[in-house]
């Protein structure tokens, strides 16, 4: 519910579960973004919401609803696409994805839609400081959304904020095995790890948090840049 | 090397490393496509290759190899961006990705480069009944390579070839937790799986293969339909 303190209800969660593992820095806790928004209060509900022209236009062309066309369009700084009943968007954080992750699933009120959190990666800073405060231990935290892909069907969790891990692994100018330099090797660590996360949640068992244990090769003590570096920025991006 | 029995050489390897530990349908062995490629024979020299009017245009461009451009072009069905430096290619598979596949990184000869299999789905398959023959043990085989996205800096390990699992984990028409039917919600769980792996494997230690356990909620009998069915159509693509 908007206010809850979300640190505090996944430490006790945790404890409820898993009395005998002690929380550590080497875990990472994958959070689905979800949760998160609804503790931020970042909810609409339609009946609340006046579509405007082009919410109206592209709610017709689409056959969506226009009240959720106009919270979408509410979210985006820019429209990429809109066809077949998609629209892919550039949100105000600069993520590509689906309607801004403007989102009816796993919401309680019919008529509810759940926003993407205003900063997720402050979101995860502030989770992560929180749960240091409550068990004197900094796990680092990822919070995720479901975004589809570009050539591929079907949709895989990624990060969209983080705080303790480098969210990007950056094996330019290493060796390989064979002592070859490596020119264009980046790890998208936070996305693998949100991948892992999805794979062991179900979509309707309202799971919203997973432990990774045994991650501390990519986590750090420091919040590190955030989702924010893993943005390409529209000047370098091919595909706009 | 080109004509190993690939399959064996991963039992022998399990056998050695887990000694403990039994194969089951419910693993998911993981394989870098870089070595079926090299057992495949998938493997050219660039002293052997005569570039062409168009790779020697290209690679001006882009500042690359003509003989490495020859070889990529050789590979793909169409060129959808060449800018920057980077080849954004489909592949004859239907495979959106950077230079069609062909990577020069962990391949021993400093004039070989390495392609993907002509079949990924048909290499998994047979590795797959290749292990059940040595085994009595089908798990699910899964053949990977490290893919750039649009719109996010990284790579991700994505699935190329699989066989034993659903690439696709399709909840359309299902309910949420709150009764609401889910509309959009297909899970790349072939994916996701070889993210998974990826984080488990360093880029310089020669770790082709990683065993995940424990997915028997993803495994399947049957071969299932491959990655092929995860490739969207380009008469439904709305990014080329």
């Amino acid at each position: 519910m908007p206010g809850d303190d979300l640190a505090q209800l996944i430490v006790t969660a945790l404890t409820a579960q898993f009395a005998d593992t002690e929380l550590s820095a080497d875990d990472v806790l994958v959070v689905a973004h979800k949760v998160v928004s609804k503790a931020e209060g970042r909810v609409r509900t339609l009946s609340d919401v006046e579509p405007e022209e082009r919410a109206l236009a592209l709610a017709a062309d689409l056959g969506k609803d226009a009240r959720h066309v106009q919270v979408i369009l509410d979210e985006c700084e820019q429209v990429l696409r809109a066809e077949r009943g998609v629209l892919i968007c550039v949100t105000r954080h600069g993520f590509v994805c689906a309607n801004a992750g403007v989102d009816a699933s796993n919401v309680p009120g019919s008529e509810d839609v759940v926003l993407l959190p205003i900063d997720p990666d402050d979101s995860a800073r502030r989770i992560r400081h929180r749960i240091g405060e409550l068990t004197r231990v900094l796990p680092a935290v990822v919070i995720t959304d479901s975004f589809g892909r570009a050539w591929r069907h079907g949709q895989c969790d990624v990060a969209i904020g983080c705080a303790g891990l480098q969210p990007l692994d950056d094996w330019r100018g290493r060796p390989d095995a064979n002592g070859r330099v490596l020119r264009a090797t980046v790890i998208a660590v936070a996305d693998e790890l949100a991948a892992v996360a999805d794979l062991a949640r179900e979509k309707n068992r309202s799971q919203p948090v997973v432990v990774i244990h045994g991650a501390g090769r990519h986590t750090a003590a420091e919040d590190g840049p955030g989702v924010q570096a893993v943005i390409r920025p529209k000047n370098e991006d091919l595909f706009r």
